[in-house]
C-alpha cells in the first residue's frame, strides 16, 4: 500500500449537511492540497453540488447506496446496508484504492465499519479515538480514548499510551511526546481501580515517555502531549469542552457591550473577536482519528461544516504520509519479538 | 440541633493561604451575614490577624493543636493529631456548639474528619461532593459526586441523586429539580456498565424527577439542575472546566489588545472585561458540600482566598438554615419504610 495520501475516500452521506457541507469542504481540500477526493454515496444526490466541477480531475464520485442514520445500530445497520456510503468508503481503503477515509457521519457506525473492514492491527485490542485540543503553550495535546470503549481494562490504556505518542510525534511532529495518565491526584496512589492498575504498566512500558498522572485542569496546560483515559470519560471531557466554550462566548456576547464604552469597545474588537471565536472552535481541528485499525480512519463531528470537512481531510492526508498505521504495527510486531517486564 | 445557622466553626489553618485569607473571609461574614464565626486553630497564628477586633461579639477562638498537611495520608494524620484543627472543628458541629463546618484544608483529610467525627446519615452508603456550576440559563446546575467516591456502585449514584435533588430544592432554590445522569448519550442503551446499570434505579426512584441521561456538553446547558456521576468523573469534570477557564483568559488576554483598535477597545472594556473573569471564576462559589454526612459541611479550593472563604461561609449558613442534612435523614427514612420497586 502506498501511503502517498493523496486519494481519500470521502463518506459523502455522513453527517447533519451532508452532502452539501461535505462536498463543499471536499472540492477545497482538492483544490488547496492536490489530493484526490473519493465522494462516496449517491451519484444523483452529490452530483448537484459538485455542478461544473463533475468532471474535473481530483473528483470521483464512488457509487453508494443508503446512509446509515443516527438512530441506527451500528452493527444492524452495516449487515442491513452492506453498499452504504461509510462501509463502500472503508472499502476503497481495504482494496487499496484509497489512502484515508473521513465520515461525519454515525460515529458508532464508522468505527464499527472500520473494524469490520479493515480490520485491528495485530497486537491492538481496541482500537481508540484520538483528539486534539489547543493548550495554553500552543502545542496541541492529544486525548484518546474519547468515545470508542467505554470500558476499559489496563492493558487498553497502555496500548492507548502507545498508540497516541506514535500519533503525537509522526502526525503533530512533537520530540519525544510526554504521555499523563487521566486521574484525580498526581501522586501514583490516587485514582479509580482502573488507573491504579494502569500507572505501573505506564511506567515500566520503554516505549512510551510516561511523565506521571495529570488531574483536569492540567490536560490543557500543555504540560503534556498525550493523555490517556478510558472512552467513557474522554469523551464526557471532549463534550464539555465544547460546552464550556459555548457558555464562554455567551458571557462574551451578554457582557463586553454593556454600556456605551461596551459597546463602542466591543465594536473595535470585532476582528479581534473573532479570532477568539476561532481559537476556541473546533472547527480547526475537523476530526478524530481512529487508531488501531488497518488504515487511516477520520471521524468528524456529526454537524461538520465545509470548513472542519476540509481540515479533516487535511488531518486524514497527513496520518497517511505519516504512516501511523504501519508504525503502530511495526511497534506491535516489536511488542511481540520482546514482551515488557512490569515492574510495579 | 437548632439549625439556626447562625455558629460557622471555621477551620482556621486549612488551606494554602491560612490563616491570613481564612480569618479575613471570615470576618466579612460575620460582619456581613451576621454570623457568629468560630476561628479553630492554633490562637497565636490567628490572633494576630483579628487585629483590635479579637474581642468583638460574633468572633471566638477556638484552640486547636497542629493542622493536617497536604501529603499527609488522611486517617494515619487524624489518628495522630486528634486535636488538629479540622478535627476539633468537626467536634463543634458534633457537640452541638457549631451549625456548620468549613475548611479550606487537605479535603481528603475534611472528608475522613467529618465521617469519623459526624458519621453518616444512616441510609447513605458513601457520602458525595456535590459542586455547583453556572450555566446558560443563569441556574446553578449541582454535580455530584466530585471526588469523594472514585469508585461506585449504582445504588451510590441514586443516592447521590436523591442528595443532589434535596440540595438543589433546598439550597439552591429549585422547584422539582431534574436530574441527569452524566454519560456519552443521550439513548438510555448508552454508557459504561455503571452508567447502564445506575439509569433504571434513576427511573424507577420517585423521590426524584429524572429526565434521562446528559451528555457532557450539557452539563452547562442549564437543561437539568443535578448531575450524577462517579467521583472519578466528577472530579475531572471539575478541574478540567478550571483548566478550561485558564486558557479562555489567556486567549482573551493575547488576542484582545492586538492592534491599534484592539488596544484602544479592550482599554474602554476594562469594566466588563473584569465582570466576564468574575463570571468565570470559582471565587464566587466558594466550596463544595459534602452531603450525607450528620451535619452541614462545606469544603473550599485549597487557595481559598478571603472572598471564596467569604462565600463559602454563606454556603455554609444556608445549608444550615435550609436543614439539608434533617432532609436527607429523613428522605432515608421514609425510604426504609416504602421501599422502591425496579421497572427495567
Amino acid at each position: 500500500m502506498g501511503s502517498t495520501g493523496d486519494r481519500i475516500a470521502i463518506d459523502a452521506m455522513g453527517g447533519d449537511l451532508a452532502p452539501q457541507e461535505i462536498v463543499a469542504g471536499a472540492l477545497r481540500a482538492r483544490d488547496e492540497l492536490g489530493v484526490t477526493v473519493q465522494l462516496v454515496g449517491e451519484p444523483d444526490a452529490i452530483r448537484p453540488h459538485l455542478g461544473s466541477r463533475a468532471s474535473d480531475s481530483g473528483i470521483e464520485i464512488i457509487p453508494a447506496e443508503g446512509a446509515i442514520a443516527m438512530g441506527e445500530e451500528p452493527l444492524t445497520a452495516l449487515r442491513k446496508k452492506p453498499k452504504s456510503s461509510i462501509a463502500v468508503a472503508m472499502d476503497q481503503v481495504k482494496q487499496g484504492r484509497a489512502d484515508a477515509v473521513f465520515s461525519a457521519g454515525h460515529s458508532g457506525a464508522a468505527m464499527a465499519a472500520a473494524l469490520l473492514r479493515l480490520g485491528r492491527i495485530p497486537g491492538v485490542d481496541r482500537p481508540a479515538i484520538g483528539a486534539v485540543f489547543p493548550t495554553l503553550t500552543g502545542t496541541p495535546v492529544l486525548v484518546l480514548d474519547v468515545g470508542a470503549n467505554v470500558d476499559c481494562r489496563p492493558k487498553f490504556l497502555e496500548q492507548f499510551a502507545v498508540m497516541g505518542s506514535i500519533y503525537s510525534e509522526h502526525v503533530l511532529g512533537i520530540d519525544n511526546p510526554r504521555v499523563g495518565l487521566l486521574n484525580i491526584g498526581e501522586e501514583d496512589c490516587k485514582g479509580n481501580d482502573l488507573a491504579l492498575r494502569t500507572y505501573p504498566l505506564l511506567k515500566a512500558d520503554d516505549r512510551i515517555n510516561f511523565t506521571g498522572n495529570v488531574e483536569g485542569r492540567d490536560v490543557l496546560s500543555g504540560d503534556v502531549d498525550v493523555v490517556v483515559c478510558d472512552g467513557f470519560v474522554g469523551n464526557i471531557v471532549l463534550k464539555f469542552a465544547e460546552g464550556v466554550g459555548n457558555i464562554v462566548l455567551q458571557i462574551l456576547k451578554q457582557e463586553l457591550p454593556r454600556g456605551i464604552n461596551g459597546k463602542v469597545g466591543a465594536l473595535m474588537l470585532t476582528p479581534n473577536l473573532k479570532r477568539v471565536r476561532q481559537r476556541m472552535d473546533h472547527a480547526e481541528h475537523g476530526g478524530a482519528l481512529l487508531l488501531g485499525v488497518n488504515g487511516p480512519c477520520i471521524i468528524g463531528h456529526g454537524s461538520s461544516e465545509a470548513a472542519s470537512v476540509f481540515s479533516a481531510i487535511r488531518l486524514a492526508r497527513e496520518a497517511a504520509h505519516s504512516q501511523v498505521t504501519d508504525r503502530i504495527r511495526s511497534q506491535y510486531r516489536k511488542k511481540q519479538a520482546e514482551p515488557i517486564v512490569t515492574e510495579n
